[in-house]
């Protein structure tokens, strides 16, 4: 069975080292969580992820959700136990607003825990994630009333929470969203509709179950306009806040899935439900959006997430299994064969895992802290170039980390061998679960989208320009550095390409649309490729210093940094010239063939 | 439920107009098969496969195979009827050697075929698959005696056939091999070990089964060259061929895999079970390598499979799923959403599973008639040469074809967005099926290695030599062609780079073994594009012919593949630059981490 350890001292090393968390003191929150006590949390979400949550992962899989005829649906056996010990433990509350009993810890230090549960339990760590996701939805947007009602019990944990958009017909376009929501005359709206893929519509975790809902109002608009979010519990809420009569809200099915099959994803049906306006009527679409970019940021960490439990059981089965000798000679003498470690082609795997987790794992923290500066600071001007990095970088954590999450899932796999295939050994199970995340949130090829046909050039191209300038400063900065060249050069090149790239948008997309669209693609990850290399520029500079400045102890860890920084660089970051070379293709051969010579 | 539709056109166009197979007429064989006739009988292959193998696919997942106490496997319900049907069909035999019933034909038929029928039902087609192997290393080395008690009934289908080469210790390092073979003093041995992963190792399609195993004979030396391969049946076989007694060899458990669940994956037990010496003793690798070569152009043949049944069907759900309208405006006016194959990001996963699967299907049948004429003609040179290309492109065809293959499935099932992702559909059956062409018969990593350790410098570079010979002469022949350019021109490009990569292996893999292991795989895949690149410049230049001659009825299909081609030339070969870049930047990062940092 696989095994998972959190790698608290590489985020230690990212918040402390590279990021500097303790210069965001002055947020709200952050001074609560100094490095000592991050540390601490850090270490005791470890225990919950390590000895609890990982242990069950393989049995979740296996037993996965069961619905009765009643509707109701059961979990995976060990499930509840573990979600009454995170809920005990306070864990749902970490980051969560104060006034409703949150501890109102930085958003970052959520990211973090986020990343480690979803290592250790991808479908069990759902359920409060949907949960996490539905809170920050009705504190921005719901109601004094509606929040005092809902708010405490979820973010206690108690009751659980839930998105429903798609419908069988619509996903992505959900302006043909037909589900439709009719005045009660008491404020209230009774929901009738069809809703799919609800991620933890249904299960036996919690005592009350809150359904977010996009729904039309009788008489709104067509299209994207005419849609409304609401609130919809499985159990209505009393005056005294105990759960009254059973709403109109049911699962009808649940679905056999691929993967992350502890998890239910259900089949919702609602017959009048009773329901509540959540912010505007008709404004339903933005109050998702505002949301959607912390959950995007949360299906990019379990890319990362799913990467790094399968790179641990890898590499504890590359220096495990015996197989074939060295091409440089026998290493293990005592041995009947070597290592399979000292193969250059499994090490390859091993390099490129490690060099994707290690800078995927700082561009998101990068970003988490983007978000608390975005959500907390008093400083307008720092919450709009925030808000800014956020808006940009969004599609791409989204996009990139899933898309080579799961393709390190299949190389970890691939160094078991046939064993690999095997259930037993857990490392097939990574990859079906892996697989959801470049799928739900917005399909890869709409975070693709989003990133070039909104994103770019939102406010003039603000939030590119200012990235370009960053990476730019710090390129110029240190390119005359003897000891970084070998990482800033090949970033330099990699930059180049991007800014090509866009400027290529500029001139071709306007009169030909489509150019945008055949391209966006691979945008998107040439983009996500100088990201992850400036992240690693930042590792090795930081690497660099401390080792200038003795290392005290890290010696060994710094030089890590440094070898896996320069086999991003050699072996990842040429990647940019071939994304490149694609976009500037244009839409000519992308859409050249008509519909019907297919 | 997804469909099939053998691509019986492509093929037809590939073997008549691109590879002329014509010109073979004087082989063995190939005089019985003229097009008309390969186009009948692809055309009954096709019946079968698309209306009695393709329906019965997503079934035998779900059902899987099921060992009970007393050893024997049941295979999913409607396995059994579906094979007797290809049995009393004659199809078994079809390229096999009528001095034992077979019908002599080309092996490049069979080659189509067996894509035929692995696209229909990958697992369902293991079980004759295997049985082919298992004939052809039994017609290669085994005695006339035994020949003539297995292979008429294993070429009629009426018994089936296996490979035992894994245990648990040892896959791709057979010397640690255990299995031991002690003499009976009759002239049969007795075999005594566990073997693993052994594909069709226990069912109820046939009366029996035929194992093929590698073992070790008593004080045989150690390491490869004391392996030698045994023939050891389920059932015993009388004088009179009649079955006798039930031989010391049982399924000891059946493993639960992540896909091809339809095929019973069997831990083999013999138990003293009495077997027969195949070839000469300690030389059964050589024996098993012989077979290789066409076992894994079989498994390159299942990744090319399962990404054309993928793209069938990925293709007919774009077409028809309504969602968002083209950029470039309204499309289908008269529904409230266009279809999404308007959108250039499906199109660009539609375009690029499509040039793949027309170039390495070309690649499989010009690889394929090679085969034929290593084993056929009576010229030694022809032989010779051809079996240089087998033994370059065989690795290439296994690594990159199930590598892309898989590829494919991901990107077909992402078309599907949520609903790819459920079982239903069938989608991700594709995916976990697929995925093992990338482990078993060889990882992919062996094939690299195989290809860059064995291939490359045999007989002085030979085989490589010829391969640039024929490449570079077809680009000198029509650089200076107007029409051609388009795609001579990126061709010489990344012939350039394929080139350069094999000349820095000579300089710089001699003194420093681990640069050619460091290099190994990013070489296949050079490689692989350089092929599928040579494989569309052949085919548009056809096309361009037929357009020049006035095409006859198919201008639009000769249209069809130019843009395809174009697409190929501008989005995917590219990729050979960033290729060439990893491969020169050596082994320093990939093998610099000490173990102990990792």
């Amino acid at each position: 069975m696989p095994s998972y350890k959190a790698p608290v001292d590489d985020v230690m090393f990212v918040l402390r080292d590279v990021l500097n968390i303790e210069r965001y003191n002055n947020l709200p929150g952050f001074a609560d969580a100094p490095l000592d006590m991050i540390e601490a949390i850090l270490g005791e979400s470890a225990k919950l992820c390590e000895e609890v949550l990982a242990p069950i992962n393989r049995e979740g899989d296996l037993e996965g959700c069961k619905r009765h005829t009643d509707g109701s649906v059961t979990t995976p056996k060990s499930f509840k136990a573990a979600y009454d010990q995170y809920v005990e433990g306070g864990w749902n509350g970490l980051t969560t607003d104060p006034e409703y009993g949150g501890q109102g810890l930085p958003y970052t230090l959520g990211a973090v825990v986020n990343e480690f549960m979803s290592s250790a339990n991808m479908a069990w760590s759902m359920y409060p994630g949907l949960t996490l996701g539905a809170v920050a939805a009705l504190q921005t947007h719901a109601s004094p009333e509606i929040k005092r009602t809902y708010l405490p019990r979820m973010i206690e944990g108690k009751w659980t929470g839930t998105m429903n958009l798609t419908e069988p017909h619509c996903g992505t376009d959900l302006g043909m969203l037909k589900t439709k929501a009719v005045p009660n005359g008491d404020g209230s709206y009774a929901i009738t509709g069809t809703k799919i893929f609800i991620s933890a519509g249904e299960h036996d975790l919690a005592d009350n179950i809150v359904h977010l809902v996009l729904a039309r109002i009788e008489g709104a608009p067509a299209g994207t306009k005419g849609i409304s979010l609401f609130v919809a519990p499985k159990y209505l809420v009393n005056e005294d806040g105990s759960l009254g009569e059973r709403n109109k809200v049911a699962c009808g099915s649940i679905e056999h899935k691929m993967g992350i099959h502890g998890n239910s994803t259900c089949v919702m049906n609602y017959d009048g439900a009773k329901a509540w306006l959540v912010g505007e009527a008709n404004r339903g679409l933005n109050a998702m959006f505002v949301m959607m970019n912390e959950a995007r940021l949360g299906v990019g960490i379990q890319g990362l997430a799913q990467s790094e439990v399968a790179y641990q059981n890898a590499l504890a089965y590359a220096k495990d299994r015996i197989q074939g000798r060295s091409l440089t000679g026998v290493k293990a003498a005592d041995k009947p064969a070597d290592p399979i470690i000292v193969h250059p082609d499994v090490r390859r795997n091993l390099m490129s895992i490690k060099a994707f987790n290690e800078a995927a794992r700082a561009l998101v923290l990068w970003t988490a802290l983007k978000s608390d500066v975005a959500h907390r600071s008093d400083d307008a001007k720092a919450r709009q170039s925030a808000d800014d990095h956020m808006g940009l970088m969004t599609p791409v954590i989204k996009g990139v980390l899933t898309d080579m999450g799961f393709d390190n899932t299949v190389k970890a796999q691939q160094m078991f061998g046939g064993h690999g295939y095997i259930a037993e050994w857990g490392m097939e199970q990574f990859v079906r679960d892996a697989r959801i995340a470049q799928i739900y949130e917005g399909a890869n090829g709409i975070q693709a989208l989003d990133l070039v046909g909104r994103k770019l050039g939102r406010d003039g191209g603000r939030a590119i320009t200012a990235f370009f300038g960053e990476v730019g400063a710090f390129i110029k900065d240190h390119e005359a550095d003897d000891g970084l060249k070998a990482y800033v050069t090949p970033l330099k090149a990699a930059l180049g390409h991007l800014q090509q790239a866009t400027m290529w948008f500029m001139q071709n997309a306007l009169a030909k649309p489509d150019n945008a669209g055949a391209g966006s693609y691979d945008y998107m990850h040439l983009f996500g490729l100088v990201a992850l290399g400036y992240m690693w520029a930042l590792q090795a500079k930081v690497a660099q210093d401390k080792l200038k400045a003795g290392a005290n102890g890290s010696t060994e860890h710094m030089n890590a940094k440094l070898m896996t920084a320069s086999f991003f660089m050699q072996r990842m970051l040429p990647e940019t010239g071939a994304h490149l070379a694609r976009i500037t293709s244009g839409a000519d051969t992308v859409m050249g063939l008509p519909v019907e010579a297919f």
